[in-house]
């Protein structure tokens, strides 16, 4: 503990632990905590993180499975063992298993898909034969169809104005989308829109295959065999059990008829390597594809659609299977009815090394010590939730099942929950509630990274610069893709997500190559950066916990949202410049005559004008709170007696309701936050101010204003919660 | 002719003949104009241009080959039956021929490259065996060399400076580079100066191979075996024969020895297919290539050094060959001693039915038209010269012999030379002095394209705006690749280079595979642009010919100087924020904060700020100049005396000589013109105010301060010149 301890008196650049100051603390209780985090510190053992990354990737455990059960069972006892109270809270949730998958080129030859990843030397994991998961996309509708094939690029929007633009409809076709450009279930979801009856996708290696380096077992990339699963559940509509939308899948629930659950496909949709790939996308012919949507396959990459006919079979055994939550809590010694939580979910698509037990051991670590030194009697002031959950691959299940089931308690109690999943070699990068900015800031300010000589913070900040960044620390802002999403978004609990990557690429991602010796090799080797997620999530929960008043800064969050509406406001200039100079361009009948007469192109038609928008609300109601927040932040908050400091707190911990709305987002009610939401058409990817950015780039005008409206009524809640913040620290 | 006579008045938007002004023409002798222009329009026939490809391109045609010269012969022949004095100027020029050729892959594995494309279906030209010459590079070494290989990208300045950052160093290594991203002779010279002993040259698929389109013989994209021959002679030196330097290689010419011929490369290079590379990229290890560095072959694209290993060994029958130059001369009827000069050249490396046929078939046309008008008592006012040049494939060497022949008489009478080389469908794109941008805009508003119902400008002015351009039309400047470069480099005579593409796409270039069926299928089908060229070409010819007042405007000239000088000291202010930033980032650790410790890497050092120059003596004497061109513009030319106005027009033709300065660019006093000159690392590419522009770029602050005073001097010439043309109006 001695060296760890002036490592960090080095780092503070002062040998006198009470010149340190923490945002939430007392002077008086600083240097307690900062003992109590080097105490934290020096008990990590990344040995630990080893063997449990041994034992839980060592057979493929996705929700049902036998391994699943006897994993979250096994932690239940760990967690016992270090002094939590533990429960597994169970749900009965709809998940379908790939019983038939044929995939077919039929014309202008054959070819029947292998749809098999080979198990390769010096990985024994990869060699179990039928326990492997096979390749699918979960939530793919049953579906048998044969049509002509569309390769239609990343199957997201902007590649769909391509196609409209060469005139290629793909109506009653099959078409094939690589992997990236957005969250794999816009690809189907768009097809569908647009009228095609099934949807085929796969992994260029372009994206994450020879392109990028040396293929498995060489290097860390995707070999030709390799085929990342994954959900395409709607999950932008609502994430979680597909028949029990915005309540919890218990027993007894009343649920959807299948057939009526809106966030199952409405087309069929396969995975497939791109060696399946290439013989389909060899036999198309029509229009060469554009440079940009071009892969690395040794082919000319045409569009078609045809010559190329498919035929995709696809049917799935559709049951309910138990999705175990493992639920950890220390109770608080002082407050236990403010809950900080932690979280990552333990089920894998196959072994799932990487994604997601890297993080979870980062989490058992951290569980483990604060245990052990609650025992010696540094309990906690606040209540410590961990939470192990279940059935997030199929779509954020276990987590959303259980936040629906307990969203009342959560709203009264969560003070924050913070976030883990896969976790690397590289950068510290975190996401989340921009009220917790500062707190984040600080505690990556004071955990050193494991390669380099400085803070986490320091690294990033290097990294960001030579990228053309600033040097300013800023979270980003969450969408979806991991658990954090029924907290923040559904229950308005502030949330964080946050990890370490960057120097950890590669193709494992869903593929049966994400295994222990995959990640040994390639991801952290020797767990340096499982064993400083440990010590950053431990000390974020450890200020949490014992902070005298809850570390949030409004500051940050005011200044951020001040970004937001500058890039919409900016957005909508730029659309509007470019509505105009398209509009000119077909008056001159400039695209024609640009036009190479022997490729085949639509004409450009006129669009509508961009109107201008009354973004005042928005920005009056921000100079507001921009006078509520720095009277708040006069206030000498430390000073204040116990009573109005627990009156305080309890007041504090629900700040970022205050950023919902009860009736939520357009069409998707389930979305209550009104800063930050998965992008409807972009699925993980984030759209900040959601309701009226994308109203604005669905060109639905009316709406954005009714948005520009609502938000300003969010964001005056948020004043009136800082004002009376600021009447009870009076 | 009536339908033609109305297309031009409808283009024109007027039915009055007088209401059209051409720059140098007065009002009385407009329509005049006018009338032969819409006659010469009228005879032109594309039939001509297909029976003459076909002949041409039956056979392969480099210098020193007996097709070459019955080539030559028959042109001659041809010229002469339109009713021109016919010569063949012959000059004796080094041309090395392979005797042997060896690559091969000597370690990990072997692999012997096979150094041969293969004959295609429906293409009889490819299959002509023995007759095809070998691909090569011409004015390689000889040489016998065997070392590890280094991937070096294009092996372009840029690129070494990855490899630097890198840590990787190709001294004693052979290097293997992409053809692309600068003239291909750039990449032997920059490996020898960095110490590598060999070099080899790949087209990489994505370059023009699969990546871009379909592949021969089903589209006009290069396959595996295609190879791109191509001269590596150091030409930004000097172009021409290596041996005789500034001088003309007449048979009884000065030699230097072989031996000592500075442009001939210092170490052997040999171009090949990407069959025969992917091998050998396939056998390289170490760091892996960064993202912009890789191709389109189904591999991870590694750097090396080794462990591949590879020998080279190259051999060369140096011997003299004849080059025949025919010209062919139309004596102007009233100023026979002002001369009109047209160029194409008539070798090619194989069959050359792009390269040049294309360009010299419309040449011919135009020559034909001329002659026939001329017979009917058409006979332009002035001298035309039409030149087919040999040679031009290794190195512009029969044109640079001739003007080097003929330099002091071509600065008395040249008024400008006009350069044509492949051409194919698509966009009108003019390059070259720009006192004679005016002239070649008008003649551009005045020459239907043959897709769509508008001028060659108005057409290529349309995808200027669409790519984001203006809608100005400007003339690129010129470095080298083809003829015009001693017209306008060496001697000072204001040269033009124009074409059409952009919808001629494919991977021919210098292969077995330039041929008519090639051409007539991918490039031009029914040769509608290589008529249009005649067309474009023709007008000029015969407005230069017959212009009152040489059509030279210098406004343009005086603004494009300008625009230079302008980005010159804008490139000074990006070069010194860059290295002020890069110095801050050492100085703060960023660079070794942000790497990888796992990837090698150089210690990034501090870099030798960026001085302030002072640009002053230029920046004042383009006001001086500004004047002077305001004054001249005054002056009403048309109203002048019959004497005064050959004196004028004697005096304007030697304009483009002030440009030139007679000790010429540093290092290279072949190169007289400074305000265009090829770059001495990047070989066609142009750097315009080149003494300037290079001393910049390599950082040479003294000699940049140098050029400044030296540019300003050529500027005061121009200046005084203008004055002098003053004072012969007034």
């Amino acid at each position: 503990m001695y060296k760890n301890l002036l490592t960090l008196l080095f780092l503070l650049g002062c040998f006198n632990l009470m010149a340190q100051k923490i945002t939430g603390f007392k002077n008086s209780n600083t240097e307690k905590q900062l003992n109590l985090e080097a105490a934290f510190d020096a008990e990590v053992n990344p040995e630990n993180l080893d063997e449990w990354m041994k034992k839980m990737a060592a057979e493929p455990h996705y929700v049902g499975t036998k391994y699943g059960k006897e994993l979250a069972e096994w932690m239940a006892k760990e967690f016992k063992s270090w002094g939590y109270d533990v429960k597994i809270d169970t749900y009965d949730v709809l998940f379908p298993y790939p019983k038939l998958r044929l995939l077919e080129l039929t014309a202008p030859i054959k070819y029947t898909a292998k749809l098999t990843a080979v198990p390769v030397e010096g990985d024994p994991y990869t060699n179990q034969g039928e326990a492997l998961l096979p390749s699918y996309n979960a939530f793919s509708t049953d579906g048998d169809v044969e049509a002509e094939l569309v390769f239609v690029n990343y199957g997201i929007p902007a590649d769909y104005e391509v196609l409209e633009k060469k005139g290629i409809d793909v109506n009653g076709k099959i078409v094939i989308a690589k992997y990236y450009g957005s969250w794999r279930g816009i690809k189907p979801k768009l097809a569908a829109e647009k009228g095609a009856i099934g949807c085929i996708i796969y992994s260029d290696p372009q994206d994450d295959g020879y392109v990028q380096g040396d293929v498995y077992p060489k290097g860390a990339f995707k070999n030709k065999t390799g085929v990342q699963r994954g959900s395409v559940m709607d999950m932008p509509l609502y994430p979680g059990d597909v028949l029990t939308p915005g309540y919890a899948a218990t027993k007894d629930a009343k649920r959807l008829k299948k057939e009526d659950a809106p966030t199952i496909t409405k087309i069929p949709v396969l995975p497939i390597s791109y060696e399946d790939a290439q013989p389909l996308l060899e036999a198309l012919d029509g229009a060469v594809a554009p440079a940009s949507w071009r892969g690395g396959l040794p082919i000319t990459y045409h569009i078609g659609p045809g010559p190329a006919k498919v035929r995709l079979k696809l049917e799935f055994d559709w049951q309910l299977k138990p999705a175990y939550n493992v639920i950890a809590t220390l109770k608080g010694s002082q407050f236990p009815d403010q809950w900080v939580m932690r979280g990552n979910h333990h089920d894998a698509w196959v072994h799932g090394a990487n994604d997601p037990i890297s993080g979870m051991i980062a989490l058992m670590e951290e569980a483990r010590i604060i245990g052990d030194l609650a025992k010696k009697g540094e309990t906690p002031k606040r209540t410590l939730v961990y939470c192990a959950w279940d059935a997030e691959e199929p779509g954020l299940i276990g987590s959303t099942e259980w936040v629906e089931d307990h969203k009342t308690e959560l709203q009264q109690k969560a003070v924050a929950y913070i976030n883990t999943d896969g976790n690397g070699r590289g950068f510290f990068r975190a996401g989340g509630s921009h009220s917790l900015e500062t707190m984040v800031e600080e505690v990556a300010e004071s955990v050193m990274d494991p390669q380099k000589n400085v803070s986490i913070k320091e690294r990033a900040m290097a990294r960001d610069q030579i990228n053309g960044g600033n040097d300013k620390f800023e979270l980003y802002a969450l969408g979806s893709g991991s658990d954090y999403t029924p907290f923040i978004q559904h229950a308005g609990i502030a949330s964080l997500n946050i990890g370490f990557g960057g120097e950890n690429a590669g193709g494992e991602y869903h593929t049966i190559y994400d295994t222990y010796p995959h990640y040994t090799r390639f991801k952290d080797p020797g767990f340096a950066y499982g064993a400083t997620l440990t010590k950053t999530a431990g000390r974020m929960v450890l200020r949490l916990a014992n902070a005298d008043v809850l570390p949030y800064a409004f500051s940050p969050l005011k200044k951020t949202i001040d970004g937001y509406l500058k890039q919409i406001t900016k957005q909508c200039e730029t659309m509007r410049n470019e509505v105009e100079k398209h509009n000119k361009f077909v008056r001159k009948n400039l695209y024609d005559l640009a036009a190479d007469p022997k490729i085949q192109n639509a004409k450009p038609q006129r669009k509508e004008a961009v109107p201008f928008l009354d973004f005042s609300p928005l920005q009056n109601q921000l100079l507001h709170l921009e006078n509520s927040i720095e009277a708040f932040n006069q206030l000498d908050l430390y000073d204040l007696s116990d009573s109005k400091l627990k009156a305080l707190n309890e007041k504090l911990q629900a700040t970022e309701q205050s950023l919902t709305s009860k009736e939520g987002l357009p069409r998707r009610s389930w979305y209550k936050h009104q800063i930050y939401a998965p992008g409807f058409y972009t699925g993980y990817g984030v759209k900040t101010l959601p309701g009226v950015r994308e109203a604005i780039e669905q060109k639905n005008w009316k709406e954005a204003q009714d948005q520009i409206q609502k938000l300003s009524k969010t964001l005056a809640t948020l004043d009136t919660h800082i004002n009376s913040l600021i009447l009870i620290a009076k």
